[in-house]
């Protein structure tokens, strides 16, 4: 089991021994298999992005990021190709706003250099510090959230706090401690029982794929369930607490997540559980205010609904789970109200999901 | 395709050549293969039962009669024989009210019998007039739902009725039209064009392998989504209507059915969708009342989460999703509260889904 929240650990990194290769795991094949794989060209970096090697909004823009810097290397016009690159890689995924933020972010840079300026380095130190940030944006996260946890566990007389999450919002949604879990991770660190229930997270399996290979690794107490358990056990008083991550959130707080997510914050309003979204605040659109109408939802491939990756003898195979030429669709992120949300835990603290709760933490993003 | 819906369809039967042999579809095979089991002794009716070769509440029952059957057969001391079946099928499944319900209708049956009658020919009627009278039930579910789909569709100006469900309470859950689909196959029949959301219902995948299957085999146009995708259709209006089936119904509304349409009833709510519950009134457990706290809920086989039914290049196999070791939890049942049930469509008509609303339709249960 790899160290997985060790302090240096990292899910995109530039290849120790050759600074044209840019590497990340490859997401698509875990639990079963651990595969670092190497992105030579911007073109890798869209096939990772689109074919979900690597996914979760800031691990997106990470490698859009880091797309941009092997888009540099070795062409005769640069600024040609990096604007090639970057179109390519803003339609790689429709959801996540952190694909448009780090490529903004990379091109600013790009516009205010010199020409004689080298622009590979530039590129790299950006994308570099994009990564470098990310890290302390989930430790802010992880501090503010820490608190939600210590408060419900000073009620529990030492019994678990056991939250309950939606999909892949870890580690390996971004660089490293994720979102949703930094504060499990910090919680868990600090000695606080913890146990968090899983959910599985059809069609693609990142519950129990990806989140549940992250806290194992990590020894976090988890149980995985199917996404259809979340009520039940929230009637049953089984649930403290649900943080999920968001791949966009608007102005006012509507949160765009993995579809199901809007279930679950339903559910958490009736059994009156808080329900919390963790998110940096680069997933923030701040020119959006209506989740449901401004917010594009992404429709993916069929084959994701009806093909299923595991293992048989040992083999890393897809089966077919129904009838051949079973109609599908496949909706990948769903909207949760603000009404629904308890508060958003950003790194820069805890808020009301509203325009004035956003407002209150990021003053600078006032029109007025 | 089979004729699934043809009016001599049935999911369980005596064999045509051999009345000490009961048939049924092992329906853990579906979509993939379309095997008959025979049934030869009452403890293969119990496993038939437990492994979920039969399924749904109403099929559930009419095994649990028929096995008995088998237990009166070509033994010394039928009636202990019987007794001993009795306590084995009823321990087979725990939500399921009409299992206790079929086996007390063969037993009262059996007391009622003077010692000269034929055991075996008393039960065989019973278990015959048990499933007919099911057909019966799901046509007048049929009926009734029907009307509801037509008030729908006049205002939709020919576009299809899109009603959701969950699960499979279809043909294959009863012995023939199902519930909750009964009213859909008598609309599609009757002309009225209607479109099914499938939600695959993890972990057993009832939904992608059962209903889609005989929505298909009767023509009835349907698309396969994830459980997670309800709640986002619902908030775009491309759901008119949420029909599923029922387990277990207490005597003021409230819903045992399989986990996960708890959420669904929560989605329905929240964007004022109809959301109703087809149910034979064998499946109303009069005792109870509120199901959160008297309907105990299954909890059944980690397996089921963790390995997933499908084919790999023509071969039918089990694929693990999960690393190994991955802790599990797996309740099959949740409980929708009344008041999020907008109506019940039973074999006399459709009622609010509270003790009054059943009491109109079934004075004779009234107590006082």
């Amino acid at each position: 089991m790899l160290p997985v929240n060790a302090e240096d650990f990292r899910t995109i990194w530039l290849c120790p021994d050759d600074d044209s290769v840019v590497q990340i795991i490859d997401q698509r094949l875990l639990p079963h298999d651990y595969h670092i794989q190497d992105l030579k060209r911007w073109q890798d970096g869209v096939e990772a992005i689109s074919d979900m090697y690597v996914r979760g909004a800031p691990l997106i823009g990470a490698t859009a990021a880091w797309s941009l810097y092997l888009a540099s290397l070795d062409v005769s016009d640069p600024a040609a190709e990096i604007r090639t690159a970057a179109d390519a890689l803003l339609q790689s995924r429709p959801t996540a706003v952190n694909l448009g933020w780090a490529i903004e972010r990379v091109l600013t840079v790009i516009e205010a250099a010199s020409s004689s300026e080298d622009l590979p380095a530039l590129i790299r130190r950006e994308a570099g510090d994009i990564c470098n940030e990310d890290i302390e944006i989930s430790r802010g996260i992880g501090e503010h959230g820490l608190r939600l946890i210590e408060e419900i566990a000073a009620g529990k007389n030492g019994g678990a706090v056991n939250i309950l999450t939606h999909c892949n919002a870890g580690s390996l949604a971004t660089i490293n401690w994720g979102t949703a879990t930094a504060p499990i991770y910090f919680a868990h660190r600090k000695g606080i029982a913890v146990h968090v229930w899983v959910d599985e997270t059809r069609p693609r399996n990142q519950g129990s794929q990806l989140t549940a290979w992250e806290l194992a690794a990590n020894g976090v107490p988890h149980t995985l369930i199917v996404d259809n358990a979340g009520g039940h056990l929230m009637q049953h008083e089984m649930v403290d607490l649900v943080i999920t991550g968001t791949d966009r959130t608007t102005r006012c707080g509507d949160v765009a997540n993995k579809i199901g997510t809007y279930l679950k914050a339903l559910a958490a309003d009736d059994n009156d559980i808080p329900f919390y979204v963790a998110l940096p605040s680069t997933t923030i659109d701040w020119k959006s205010r209506d989740g449901l109408t401004e917010i594009p939802i992404e429709e993916r491939d069929n084959a994701e609904v009806t093909d299923i990756y595991g293992v048989s003898n040992g083999e890393r195979i897809h089966v077919r789970t129904t009838a051949p030429n079973t109609p599908v669709s496949n909706y990948a992120f769903d909207v949760t109200p603000a009404r629904l949300i308890t508060g958003l835990i950003t790194e820069r603290g805890i808020c009301d999901a509203s325009e004035d709760g956003l407002l209150e933490l990021f003053p600078e993003m006032r029109t007025e």
